[in-house]
């Protein structure tokens, strides 16, 4: 390992004392792990400022105020990155190292800064730039090029972006000694390979297509009424905000508010959900708070303990994902769930209620809660299609990433897997087709597969959940989230980054990640 | 001037090549200006940071959340702390100033930069921590006790506050050449010096008290109706936003929201104003909304091109006082800015104002807002009776610091001068006494007399402006704001801190600063 020159200097000053040496190497060495402790904890409280300024931008900032912001921004982001990389910690963390009689939750928090740290100086500083360029161009006209459908111009634009990660995960596998396209997905879950993933994807993409078939066909003989509106945007935040309550929000340490898109962002201690809400549909912004409120629980149950460090984050986006799935999906969109919800929404609404009581009842709601549909948007699909939607992205990205595919050639396999998956054609229609999404555009590869991980997870803890609670049903719909809550936070909330992810998984529900809980679910609620 | 080692060897190196040496050294210089614009640029943005986490924990913090925050404010502060007392900034201030040749804004930016520095670095690392505890003790002790009307257990804190207030008063003198009282003055108004104010706060002390007499002999033959309730707080807030929106607040840049103690924060690109609404009264949070007004005008007209830096931010306490003083007192009370208000009270208010239309007419409205009350509280004073409570704190300061006046003897040294001033006995009150301001608690010693300097620096300013413009008070009560607004740019918002203070009021005004336009001022509103 490389010495900076100070701590070469220490060390050639003790051993030129002969005799001190030892005593003194040994107190270097037990200075180190509080020596990163303190590091650590500085950075921790310069993110907590950069997360603060990017909600104020996202829900607060008047729209004159965003060059000095961004200014501002990248200075907190320069500092930020300069501590992350520090050259001097390579030297601590073998230090810390050597030291041994490390507690496992030292041994995690050890683990967890070398990771980061690893990453983050892996890429050449002239490559960082590079990409960060490119994708900024490309993110900027993608806004306007995909509401134009014009394919044409954006393409040039992505195969720079493309080349660049390209080069990016090369440099990473390098360093990192995993496979480029393994390298950039443990970018966002940490531990996950596509040697693990790609099994469980084959058994969804055999299993879903027929799935859906069966779904479609039962639910064509169904009605469902769409509630009509409007619906007050003040009386749709007191019923989100009076959900989130009960299913455990913590005020004290929170705040609900409006953003162009939805997010959960802030600090463990002060967690800043957002939504938007649209006067003639309160289905779409009630279960998007939901979402983002189980993301909050997460950051709110994080270890006290730990906060500032590394190992008291959250682990990765594949487990915060399944805690937002959990709360929307597993729980939020339940028979039992509903009918909490119907007698609030009299309350909420009672003009509307008035007007057309049959589109509020248990049975109605429950329909359109659980509606499932064949489309081409993924942000708009529901939980049966949503997997078929992250199949397509995960080959696509892979090929990409491999050197297999061109990006010339992405609207025609794009059309091709869509067509298999959904029996939709996109030829023609890029904007709702390979233009949808930001996150290529952006530089987000190895980041899709994170989604339908997280809807897996999900519906494997909720299984472990329910049978290890198994009154859990009832609670919900009597509205009582204690035991949910008290199970989520001995298994996965108060762990924080203590565990590697497929570990947490094993540790929780007793098996490695399937998608056995996750068929299992949708059969039940979608057929029978 | 102190050498850092770097600076040290760079120039015993280019020494050592001799023939290069003035090169180098000259190419040193060029670069000092430049070094010195980017250290403070920096410096900016995390003041960016730190004020818009203030402004967050004052107006949308959840409580749970204040020990993290407060944490990550300490480390923020650290860092501002640490960059601006850097010690290379004294070499780079020697070799920008060696060099010459930079324009006035630049070399006012360079007298900036080093007026700062030089204070910052004055007081010894132990004295400021010991101050910062003392006080903090203080004035969180205070809270509790003035509510308690508790003298004797706040006296011994106080007495720790202002013995290490002399401490530090002592170490700037040193260092700043000034007598210890100024040294403090200094630091909330840059070449403030109490030679210059006593001769004023003299002229006040003897025409206010026989003009505080003769205002209310006249007053009390009149009738004044108290509009009667409720307005409710989101009519007020529209008519807040709608006057901030007329008298020219820039609402691409800036926001108002709610906060305990209304403040004007945030950075001039985007400045945060808030208020405290009372449904039974609209008055105070509304004149509050037009006084903090003044101060974010004055921040968002600052010189865009040096925003950055320390010549382009606000000139001190009392100027930036002045300008709330100008747009509340010198504006908004004025029998023109009534008349312009008062149709506006209707739509605001449309239910009180058929209730009670006597209380809303332009003439019973005028009375209100210019109410003249010999009264305790400080915070609560009109403009009249305020400069009396100011002359007491600055007789009672000064005496404090030229250790001329024990803390125990000040309850009876503010009676005795409540009495003189305004013929109020606080005998055993000291919660409306003494220990009425967090001020002194808090260690802010040679702020108040900044209030009275802004206030005949307001009328001042005011007196040259309708010199100047003719048809001002015309243009206000159309709410015609382009000319006054013009006019305040040109002579003090665009000239950030280019100039001194008194320079830039005789500039403004044609003469130095003086108590004629203050007093003519109360003369004619307040007996005419």
């Amino acid at each position: 390992m490389r010495s900076t020159p100070s701590t070469r200097r220490l060390r050639r000053d003790a051993s030129a004392r002969g005799a001190h040496f030892s005593r003194v190497l040994g107190y270097l060495r037990r200075m180190s792990y509080a020596a990163l402790q303190a590091h650590y904890r500085t950075l921790f409280q310069l993110r907590h400022a950069e997360a603060m300024l990017g909600w104020d931008e996202a829900t607060m900032m008047p729209a004159g105020a965003g060059p000095a912001r961004a200014e501002a921004l990248a200075t907190l982001r320069g500092l930020i990155h300069e501590r992350a990389t520090a050259p001097e910690l390579e030297d601590l963390f073998a230090a810390a190292e050597a030291e041994g009689g490390l507690d496992p939750w030292q041994a995690a928090n050890l683990r967890e800064m070398k990771r980061a740290w690893l990453r983050e100086t892996s890429i050449p500083r002239d490559l960082v730039e590079a990409a960060s360029r490119a994708e900024s161009q490309s993110e900027q006209a993608w806004r306007v090029l995909r509401s134009a459908n014009d394919w044409r111009s954006f393409r040039p634009l992505l195969e720079t972006v493309v080349s660049l990660k390209r080069e990016t995960a090369q440099a990473l596998s390098a360093r990192l000694g995993l496979s480029p396209y393994d390298a950039l997905l443990d970018g966002y879950e940490p531990g996950a390979r596509r040697a693990a993933i790609a099994p469980l994807f084959e058994e969804l993409r055999a299993a879903l297509p027929p799935l859906i078939e069966r779904i479609l066909e039962k639910q064509s003989r169904e009605t469902v009424l769409v509630p009509p509106g409007p619906f007050p945007v003040e009386r749709q935040r007191w019923l989100g905000a009076e959900l989130m309550s009960r299913v455990g929000f913590d005020w004290t340490r929170g705040r609900l508010d409006v953003s162009h898109h939805p997010f959960c962002g802030g600090v463990p201690t002060d967690v800043r959900i957002t939504t938007r809400y649209d006067e003639e549909d309160f289905q779409t912004a009630l279960m998007g708070v939901m979402h983002e409120t189980g993301h909050a629980k997460y950051e709110q149950n994080l270890p006290a303990a730990f906060l500032e460090q590394p190992v008291g984050s959250a682990r990765g986006m594949s487990v915060h994902e399944s805690q937002s799935l959990l709360q929307e999906m597993q729980i939020c969109r339940s028979r039992e769930f509903i009918e909490l919800l119907a007698p609030l929404l009299e309350q909420a609404f009672p003009r509307a209620v008035a007007r057309e009581p049959r589109a509020f009842t248990p049975d109605n709601l429950y329909r359109l809660a659980t509606r499932v549909k064949k489309d081409f948007i993924r942000v708009d699909a529901d939980e049966a299609t949503y997997p078929c939607h992250v199949l397509l992205r995960f080959e696509v990205e892979e090929a990409l990433i491999d050197g297999k595919l061109r990006v010339a050639d992405i609207p025609d396999v794009w059309d091709e897997k869509m067509q298999e998956l959904l029996g939709l054609s996109t030829r023609g229609n890029d904007r709702d087709g390979c233009m949808q999404d930001v996150h290529w555009a952006a530089g987000l590869f190895g980041y899709f597969p994170t989604y339908t991980l997280g809807a897996l997870t999900a519906a494997q803890l909720f299984q472990a959940l329910t049978q290890a609670l198994p009154g859990a049903r009832d609670d919900i719909r009597r509205g009582e989230f204690g035991g949910i809550n008290g199970w989520l936070r001995e298994h996965v909330w108060s762990l924080g980054s203590l565990l590697e992810t497929p570990e947490l998984v094993r540790r929780a529900t007793g098996k490695d990640l399937g998608t056995e809980a996750f068929l299992t679910h949708l059969e039940r609620r979608y057929l029978e």
